[in-house]
């Protein structure tokens, strides 16, 4: 098995080619703009499609476009890119279309700064668009996994045919790490059973959001949410010393290499620390966190994340307010230090009696 | 005091040229449209700027340079719409500017239809753009209110510096009532003492949502964090028999009328019932919400809401999760109706012992 | 009658004024972006509309808008900027909208740079949009038609309903020369009796250039082919010692100025020369060239032009040929000089037989 | 040699293909969406690139990043879209990039219909962008010359590095004639002697319409003039009966084939008949026609198109007015009949005395 060192933005294309995508439709904006260079050199050479588009709208509704002949397409940006796109994010779910988009954060709100943030999860994970959807949200915490989540990403799509993104962030981006290819590719092949190709077979397919009648509107609905309620099943974690730990750090992302980091020193200090770290964030996964909340002993958790909080609330809903949810947060570009982190986990050792 | 019937639609815009909005940049889209419509005849008449614009970005960016000058300014839309304003939000939250946007949901995902629904509950209040920003968001429930929280929202926005929301629907936006007049217009006035109006006093002033430096943008981010707590002050509610209830409706906008009825309804059949309306939605009225909860009463929760289960959530954060809160609800442009809300109510009303 | 030292761009927002155009809207382009600043801060001070818009399409297709309104309505861009606002302009034509366009020619083919440039003249007098259309065009040749002709080109674009081109270049935009002040300033008064107002007495009112039916397209076509001759009655232009020349310059805009400086240089070298500098290009004025043309003294003609020599060919059709024509011109940017003129002039002087 | 029953629009399609073209960009419009959606069809099934843009005008600039890399790239529209293109097409003239652009001419000016029509001559031979450029433009008169003339235009665009033209119409479009399929098939194979290809060979390349020096933008303008003179050399007409004509008609495209049966029915009647069809507009087929100009039989000619007469100036210039030009023409989407060009012939044989 190939191994080479790799950056995160390169391994993402790396794993959508090695899951059959044939289509990149994006617009350059740091610190996902690697993605589109990438795939710029490399879709073609491979005979797929790669379009720059003249704006990330357009970009995002040629996603939609190809998503709708069945394509293995994405999509890759940042905070406002992916902000613009939200409009036919909602349509492409509306219409029940396999999507990948990745959204690498950078600092915000408006133009901010190049730096990492994790601060579009409400975005991404809660709200974005118009109306009652949800995306499947995988989070890669290393080089490995944004090449594995991105292929997986697509199996996902097609599975639920719904947009999944992969949120990811400037750090994870930018970090080079060795990458050990998949064991075998797929080669683009469109899903035509339901899609709209132009071909005689697929005449009877129908594919747009638009649903005039309210009662069908509401059936399509209902049937979305049926939908979002089966990905419980896609629900992913890694537990790390949570088996007996008092203080549990949760996160995603980079911030989870960090709390690793802290669950060794805070057990050095004599807490008995550990970590969930979210491979998914819709769904998420509850199941974990309820089931350590529910140990003998008592835990306190610490949320990690580079935003102002917004991971957190789903932390406190999952366990059902039932045990104390604190938050060590960085903003700005700031990447939050094991030093940070630490200093808020004492404050929850306190609470728990240390 | 003059009174005169008027459609909700209309009446948005009345509130508008009461409160001295100067400005106004749409695109149109059902059931939003006579907003704009309305503000085309009457904004030109009285010397006040009307941009139909090319497109739903352009008028979202031409709100964001008109609140840089320090002038009242204003768009509306519906879901579809909202979504392509995403970006431009985030700016002018991330650059401190007042602005107001009004949004008159429709029924979605993706195109939908024409229906109205309360689906952009998570797009408004939680998430939509990219980065750490929150939007005060107000909840009219009747023509006098969807004049009277425009008025208040451009004066919100202004105090603040923040965009403020008008979350409304495809209901109240065609529904005719009675419209009281406020007593006193204001005069277009631009606010000069932060904007860029080109003039000698305002060179020093600079608008912008781009911060290079991490630790400015954190302290900038660090800033509206402790705005948007301040903004605590501003949530808004209507209790009604709420005093001794065991079972709370928790509503806003059309569902909080549909909600009244059943208050009464439930009552009629001997289950103390009570209704909160949120009048605002970010700020989120959490402690009538905990006052009630802590009651002997031990009441049960139900959130009418026409949409997935959105306003949900954030009822069961405000009540710690401490008390059962169910969901009424419908989607895909369907009103609920009472008899459906009394359902789930009298669900409700069983797990209270009635 | 007042006089003020101004800039040619100036003096094109001073005449837009005192002809009572009330609605701008452009985007900015350098050497024409001083007319978009003048209109920004004077328009909006006399209650008249200004939009800078999302581009220069944008920006034209709102002239179309406003133009159906009966209202006095501009724009003004340079090369580029006019090449995209050329499918508009057709659009305008079919419709029979009086409109004005400023081109402030810059030198190109593509980006090139921003000196002064004669070479729209093509796009402007001959080709530019699709169809059958021609549009009047303005040549001013000093700050003071700079006013003038653009107030001329709002009565001619009202008179003919069509639109009209003011059409100068970066030098004259950026000359400084005492401007006399219109005597009288027209209040801006839509007119309604061919516009669409939104009132029920323009309700009967149609605006469109789409006519489906080939034989009323072609009638319309026909009827615009009769407008067309019928502005031959507008051709201006000024003679300079043409009545006895053997050496004839023609010219416009800034190429006049130097063109009658070598009129002068000539007579004092002993060559009987003469100009005539050309206020309108479309209509051409031919026959004052014609005349001459005819005249005992079979003079030869020099077209003086900043391009790659356009207008000489409209100089030889109005000559029906029967006269050499040379050529004295320069490009990118470069002004030609008087020496410049003058070797052409001397080798047309030895075809004379002097 | 394959042939097949072909329509023209398709065949423009075959003969981009067979020329290697391996990049399509473009935007539907009547009469010209067949040759879209043909190439939709084909250049993915071989590896090719096709995108339809979000706009005409994004179409053009994807044309111009394209040819820019060294690809055969192309676009074809109708007027409205040509006249949105004119920006682009004159940066890529300026910057000396081979690309072609087929534009099947409808009615006009504005939307007008999907009739035939041939005015977009002045546009596309004439004027249409800004500055001192000039485009080849070959102007096919059957199905066979819309597949021959396609790949030609190619082979010129890239003999010259220049946008070439091809310009045919509504009725050439619908034709279905037999095609006889070329011989060879060119492969893609980008020229990277000047192109931008992103590879270290290459860095040396610049590609660019901007020089801000005026002299060096002047030396461009220069080199331009010299190539477009050298493009004499590509000139191309058919002679019919044109040895002893007294009666000349000169027509391009489907007015040709109309001429050439009035060519018959005026020998017919006894009048000494002949037609020069143009095969390419720009450069303009003068020496044929002056040389018969120049013959005993003092020829009067006319000048058959389906516009208010544009071409007709061309003819005129090019016979340096020295013999009667008179025109039969049609608009507004109608197909001149051979009744009409006759009546006009039948006037002109008055004038040569029969």
């Amino acid at each position: 098995m190939a191994t080479q060192l790799m950056k995160g933005n390169h391994a993402v294309i790396a794993g959508a080619l090695y899951a059959g995508c044939d289509c990149y439709f994006g617009y350059p904006i740091t610190p996902a703009s690697e993605i589109l260079q990438d795939a710029s050199e490399k879709f073609p050479k491979m005979g797929r499609r790669f379009v720059q588009a003249e704006s990330e709208e357009a970009a995002a509704n040629m996603l939609y476009g190809a998503a709708s002949t069945g394509h293995r397409a994405m999509t890759a940006s940042s905070g406002p890119g992916i902000s613009l796109k939200q409009e036919a994010i909602s349509y492409m779910a509306g219409a029940n279309l396999p999507a990948v988009i990745v959204d690498v954060q950078r600092a915000g709100p408006g133009l901010g700064n190049i730096g990492p943030e994790q601060a579009d999860y409400n975005q991404v994970v809660k709200g974005g668009g118009h109306g009652n959807y949800k995306c499947l949200v995988l989070a890669p915490g290393n080089v490995q996994e944004m090449c594995d989540f991105t292929m997986k990403a697509f199996d996902l799509a097609q599975k639920y045919r719904s947009p999944v993104y992969v949120l990811t962030d400037g750090v994870l981006g930018q970090m080079v790490e060795p990458l050990r290819f998949p064991e075998k590719a797929a080669e683009p092949k469109p899903d035509a059973s339901w899609a709209v190709c132009g071909t005689a077979e697929t005449a009877k397919n129908f594919i747009s959001s638009i649903e005039l009648d309210f009662d069908r509107l509401e059936k399509d609905n209902i049937a979305l949410q049926e939908k979002y309620a089966s990905m419980a099943a896609e629900a992913d974690w890694e537990e790390y010393l949570a088996e007996d730990a008092e203080l549990v750090f949760v996160a995603y992302g980079c911030c989870a290499r960090i709390a690793k980091s802290c669950v060794d020193a805070a057990r050095a200090e004599g807490t008995k620390a550990g970590m969930i770290r979210l491979k998914t964030l819709f769904p998420f996964p509850a199941e974990p966190l309820r089931k350590i909340a529910a140990r003998a002993s008592k835990p306190v958790f610490v949320a990690v994340e580079m935003s102002n909080g917004q991971m957190v609330d789903d932390v406190r809903l999952a366990l059902d307010c039932a045990r104390p949810v604190l938050l060590a947060n960085r903003m700005g570009g700031n990447v939050i230090t094991a030093g940070e982190v630490m200093a808020v986990a004492r404050d929850a050792a306190k609470r728990i009696g240390k």
